[in-house]
């Protein structure tokens, strides 16, 4: 059983298996702070109760010793509601060396270097946490609305988005393969199969931005639909991003609690969201002082600044199509202009999401591509989707990192995935 | 609306919009096969209702066209439970070249080069359908027994079991970093923090094994619990298994008889699964003609001999220390045997899952890691979790397309996954 479960067992014996948080002992009772991963509780070791046998290995328990107890749960005197268990037995599973992570502050390199120990700290315990509620909301809403996961491939033979801050492998036979940076074109190929399809893995930039917003190997979702408008698809989204704030006030309270997190903030996160043109954008951030130009895209503080008065996020749509990628559709009403929307995150997060319409013309797709000078033999498998059969869809890719750095309000995406990689870092 | 939603809407009007999978015209009625991602349906096209001008249109379409259709669903007349829609409006949205997928035998290089369309056929429909619903299938129960999901990194300073068979990528500083083979040792590291991990992933291996059980990339579930032993780990696997076969044959049936699937083995696959030494197996394949050593490895044909006749997978445990990984806990009763098990599926499909308990001892895992001649250094990180409140605990890893490939009864493993990446294949 787990500690999480234990309001169930009020008054039963139970046994728990963890670690020591922490400890304090006074004379002739210890008073241990339990975790198990799934929890705390504070367990509580009567010398009386145990024995002086027991006693005498439990006195030479340090933080992060293993051990085993069975006991009675009671609920706490004075505060209803929590839970403790008075220990009948206490098994010494291990006992811990000195735990190199104390309560001191440690700079970010030597908590980054121990890593593999710092998880197990209050607060990244909590950030994974949430982190499992939202990769498993994901799921579940797509699931929902007739999303198939299809597993787009990493080793890949050209970028998709024609980029030069690509990982190369060598492949076998002299060949070189690209670490991939999204999956979004092959799932257009997969929704002439499946209607709607999604991804959910890594991907990898080799870009040399050393920000709080930027790691080397992150993970993305793209989801893919045939037949959904620009439009239909800024539904999609600000339904899925409501679903997943959703799910994590339902699961995650306590742990939102340990990250000091403003939950009133989370909770009026309900869509719909703002929508907002770039040209819009453009002339509220520029009367607010921001030297952004009239096709430029967004920088990190216009972001801030646009979503600085907005309870929900902002999508940002209609793109100058210089600054977008090649395969996004234009606005019929203006030719210059893209069917893109950015969904910008509040409280100064950022961008969470960039989706599009898919341009679905063979020979508007491939004038495209020439203007931007990409190899089209290499793209020829993704031209053939606008040959046979070709659809209006659309599509969107979410940063998980930077959406978990949103919800759980942690600053750095470093400390929101489990071992985070950067231009300096690949350890451990 | 969906096609697999059409049983609510009888005699009801709906839309579908799709493509047509196949075709036949008689006159002034026209049968499309179409088909919408989440399923198939006949529609039957009237000259008399649709009006002339519609009619032509329709009489360009090829296969792989993509229509909007709206019509009356009805009843098959002779065969119940068998749906049509009798369409009153048929939108032509585009008209596809030529197909280059037809019903004759195309050879295996042709269909992969043609990946991205061949996702469309029945067959590749189906598999992907299925994969899906194992891949869900996982998440559901792993999420219900309590293992947190904790994202493993891809780009590792040092292969997981110390192999040459490793794709390198260039990293920055002149630095190295190589693709991970399985996340097993950050799980362990993760236990500590959650007590029950998995992570679900791409893994890749730069084997040059040319067979029908291999590729380069492709992806691997691991599991990893704290406080688990051996035999109870093998009751999760089992349950997990049997779970996942359950939900297949709950939603896929339609899927397993268009791959010709025989149901009723799949659905004899039900914990608990047969037990049985490394010795044992040795001793029974010897017996049954293999030539097989007393401390070798199971080749493909000895693991097709060994689940001959058994309904239940089957596995195979206690394994020579000498063939199987550094970190897999020895057996107390024979320190020449580590206790690991493999699961080898029915039907000739081989090994699914690998899986061991820990050893926790640092001494002895250090022990191992010298004799393995293991660059320790790299891995110190991973004897901390011996020195840090160590505890016992078991994981294993599911090869997701053997998985799907057992379970489908698909002979290659390049049909299970949507792009196959092989020695001779990176593309498309």
């Amino acid at each position: 059983m787990f500690i999480k479960e234990i309001v169930q067992y009020k008054d039963k014996e139970i046994v728990l298996k963890g670690w020591v948080a922490s400890l304090r002992s006074s004379g002739k009772i210890m008073f241990v702070q339990l975790r198990d991963g799934s929890g705390f509780v504070q367990v509580i070791i009567d010398k009386a109760t145990v024995g002086d046998e027991q006693w005498e290995a439990i006195k030479g328990l340090t933080q992060e010793s293993s051990i085993v107890v069975t006991g009675i749960v009671s609920e706490h005197p004075k505060k209803p509601g929590v839970f403790e268990v008075q220990a009948s037995n206490v098994e010494v599973v291990h006992i811990s060396e000195e735990y190199p992570i104390g309560n001191k502050d440690h700079g970010p390199d030597f908590l980054l270097d121990k890593r593999h120990l710092w998880l197990r700290s209050r607060k990244q315990w909590a950030i994974q946490r949430v982190r499992n509620t939202i990769i498993n909301a994901i799921y579940e809403f797509l699931n929902y609305d007739g999303f198939i996961k299809i597993d787009s491939p990493i080793l890949t033979p050209t970028s998709c988005e024609g980029t030069t801050e690509l990982f190369e492998v060598p492949y076998f036979e002299d060949n070189t393969a690209y670490l991939s940076q999204s999956g979004q074109l092959y799932l257009e190929a997969a929704i002439f199969a499946h209607g709607r399809v999604f991804d959910f893995g890594p991907v990898f930039r080799a870009e040399k931005s050393k920000t709080r917003r930027h790691l080397t190997e992150f993970w993305m979702m793209d989801a893919e639909a045939a037949f959904v408008s620009h439009e239909e698809n800024m539904v999609i989204q600000e339904n899925l991003i409501s679903f997943v704030v959703e799910k994590v006030l339902a699961n995650n309270l306590s742990e939102l609690e340990i990250l000091e997190r403003d939950v009133e903030k989370l909770q009026k996160v309900k869509a719909p969201f703002k929508r907002m043109t770039h040209a819009e954008a453009v002339k509220f951030l520029q009367s607010a002082g921001s030297d952004i130009g009239d096709r430029d895209d967004l920088g990190a503080d216009d972001e801030t600044m646009l979503t600085k008065d907005s309870d929900v996020p902002i999508f940002v749509e209609k793109w100058p199509k210089e600054i977008k990628a090649f395969y996004m559709k234009r606005d019929e009403e203006d030719e210059d202009l893209v069917l893109g929307a950015d969904l910008i995150a509040t409280e100064g997060f950022g961008e969470v999401i960039g989706g599009s319409e898919r341009e679905i013309d063979y020979d508007i797709l491939l004038a495209r591509m020439h203007e931007e000078k990409l190899p089209i033999e290499a793209f020829q498998w993704y031209l053939d989707l606008r040959k046979y059969g070709s659809v209006p869809h659309s599509g969107f890719g979410i940063g998980l990192e930077r959406l978990v750095a949103w919800i759980t309000g942690v600053k750095h995406v470093r400390e929101t995935i489990p071992f985070p990689r950067m231009i300096n870092r690949l350890k451990p």
